[in-house]
């Protein structure tokens, strides 16, 4: 099974990976983790895009704050898919890295979920490696469906009387 | 192989569809047009989100304006992965339209492109279908080395003295 | 007399509705409450909706943040009116879930109040279903002139020698 | 039947005004227009409003631009429902008239639609005036039907060749 | 000599509110302040403002948040110069506050200052007041002297060593 | 009688200040125009500021784009009030002009109108003035009086029949 | 003497370049142009930031829109001077490429100038080339001298009547 | 070696100077600091930039908030290149300050950074002195590597087990 690679541009932005991590395990998904900077480190976020297909890795997730490069300078080195994940830091809040992130050109797309939305990144590289493969297809529907329960039993346990 | 499902909310999408559809063409993947508003028709649009992953469909792309829920619609009657292109339409030009796709909660992930991105939303789309179809991950690699070609000629061709 | 139904999101907008509950009951105006996520549980919402004018339903308000569909969501399988409050939540808080409630095309109308307006969207139905209950009229007459008086007391009380 | 209600801040909006009269004629639902500025005949606004009730006025809806304190002005003299419509004038393009006509502060709510949004206006009047006019209930489903067909129909007619 | 008026929209106001009296106080200027809301006490703020000039007032100061119409409203109702103080309160910090103090539409000018910007509010108030009364003139330049000189010794008690 | 003085950036605002001295004209008020940059040209404006009192200017317009320090700039050097003009140029249209405008710091005010709000630039202007000149109250009064009339005008004429 | 470097991350950017060449060509500054794309060409822009010191290149520029990584890429490959030009170009017209090209964290600065502000990043270029270039010095303070009166002699020609 | 003026605006951003003087002293560079308000104290920030160059300043640093015309002002008196730095200050956190800065017309740039990004100003003082100072560079590559050498030990250091 291919793996996600995922790759932070800061270890601030260690609290938004870990909510994908949590998704991931929760599937069974084999993936790895790396902290390089677009900027400080460009050449080994380079390198991680441009090997990632034959290293067997299905899905990238770039995380990154402020002027977010991370998730398009790795899908300018990889056809392999590339998610992006704008993480609120700095005085914007997101707002930043949101546009750094999703506006990019022509030729060279990432697909971009919320800000801070880690869990969404696991999920939507779930859904992409469920294509080929029928194991995690099953174990989203049932997370579908127990996300649905969950919401139906908040909904029976509603007390108006407490409001 | 598995088809493209393109759904646009609005016949006014259309401009932005014919990127995607042109796209699609060049990679020689097959994919179907339909016009479901998830305010309008929101039956269909869910019908045609839940039924994708049996009728073969391997990623939908869904193309809305405004308060942008087609996506987001679709994506909540399906785990097959679901491209969101926010539409550059009504007074605030994209801006509503991109948070209304971009920012959805935890358990339902749109892959958003840019706004009018229609090529990127494609190109994604073959991306994600390359993970088990090598001929598409030969013609990512091709597009990309003509892209890059293209810059290039341009670069040789910029002659400084007609500036 | 026609009901008022509430539909929350998510278990976090509770706060804001608890705003709305409390103006209802001021004008003892018969209400429900539900949970239903417009992306969790998409049939349940769509259900509720469509059966509101049958089940003695007048206004319909739903709440949530980010990319706030819920109201939307309501609004597309019912013709009764529906007031959208956006909450804010997440890092963009309220200009996502404001633009995704507002910002409806043509057709499908949600009669928006300000971001967290709880008290305001139950307002909001106090004077709909006034137009065809003189008690509710009478009320919202009263709490006018009760509101009117607060801050004229305010005025009075305000003594310029403390400040 | 009770009557709607139309005010322009200026005849720089009738453009917006002249998609709401549209949509009320097709209903078949009395309606009013006037120009009265808020600021330039504050007077007169205010007079309109604290007569609507018994004036037989159903539903006002309010439409201005910039700094459009129009639909509130009205909101602020009648306990009748009343409607705001932003105008997109002026350098903003309606991010000023949006916010100045949902932000209301609480006891005075004004239910917004978007930014030009006249259609949606009379249609969101027409579904208030439907709670107690089975005639009206039953064309807002007739319309509600015929968007749809007209959606479907737009469906079938594309021909995928011609893209 | 003319006297201020400074009227606030909700008693939420009174910190901004208090930034400007002190600032009246140092000058020795008249004032007076009360709390009217443009929409839960519209008459009140209508004839403050109608009444200003011939109540001695000189400028009439405004103070409010959210869809902040309450300068507005009271320099549609007097030809008094009218400040208005946008103050941040709610989910948007002054964004709404702002835009609806400052983009006044064409006859009916609102003086605006920064957001919560009380203190320049009355100072403004006083350079008004000033051209009429060379007392205030003269204790403008004198506070114009004493805060350049306050940054100045700032300036020389710097300590390089310290930071 | 004091003359209002009028400072555009650019000649590039001359139609804003157009709108500006239309109306002076209109109210017989004495005024003078330049075109003195606060970075091209800082020292002139800073020495019209500092003169102006003295001069008998009694108060100051300052119009600019983009990053808009003339108001500010001309109001450090003076205790003259001084009405500043956001004027609409450049990529942001006037989302720079206004925050660049509206935002100053503590002890020099700026009393900001609308973007591209000549007129009202002019008229705040011939309200200050009109704090000790009878006249212009009076003058005030009538085009109040006048631009009232005009909206009840178009409210007259405005013939349903042809919407 | 050190050169100027312009990369343009697209052939479209191409009028806010000639903005730069004019000025550098007034001035006498050698430059070299070049068009590399951030994510098309990464390889190339990466070479030409990673070898302009010992290539004799003083000041580099990087040209780009919406999601601009152009500047920060180049930036991220050299210790030469970057300057920034976010351009205009889709549906947010320059919000986009102004944070992804200002917001950069933390090692990596990007000398940001105005959106298309292509002249001003060539006179910055000039100004940095002056501290070691006495002629250029010399020559900046001639451009001031005559942009001021330039200015200057507007203000001269403005003629009060013709307005 | 030329030197480095740091210009605050305000004492309230010195936490942003520290960051920038910390840069300096591990660069060596000498550097002088002071308070000078571009309103408060006009003369005192023209001075400073007016007598730059013959005083041994390579590069002038401006930092201030709000409507941000600290840098501008610098800029408009000197060709020494002025770095500006937005300070996030007030309700709008740094949107109006950025602006403000960056936005600068024609003739006069400002070689903004990121909001607050006091560190990322001083690089880029030392990047701009190293065209004449061979020992800066060499320690702007030593910082360069060991900036990515921490972020590589920082991505070995991850603990996939502890997330």
């Amino acid at each position: 099974m291919k793996k996600v690679g995922i790759i932070l541009g800061s270890d601030s932005d260690l609290p938004v990976a870990k909510k994908a991590v949590d998704v991931l395990r929760q599937f069974g998904i084999d993936f790895e983790i790396h902290i390089y900077s677009a900027h400080r480190t460009p050449e080994k976020a380079k390198e991680y895009a441009a090997n990632a297909r034959k290293n067997g890795i299905g899905v990238i997730i770039g995380m990154a704050g402020m002027a977010a490069h991370l998730a398009g300078a790795l899908a300018a080195n990889t056809t392999v898919p590339v998610i992006g994940v704008p993480c609120a830091s700095g005085a914007f809040q997101g707002w930043d890295s949101l546009l750094s992130t999703v506006q990019m050109p022509t030729g060279i797309p990432v697909a971009t979920v919320a800000v801070n939305g880690g869990a969404n990144a696991a999920l939507l590289a779930a859904q992409i490696l469920s294509l080929s493969d029928e194991g995690i297809a099953e174990k989203l529907d049932c997370k579908r469906a127990s996300d649905s329960e969950k919401v139906l039993e908040k909904d029976r346990d509603l007390d108006i009387s407490t409001l």
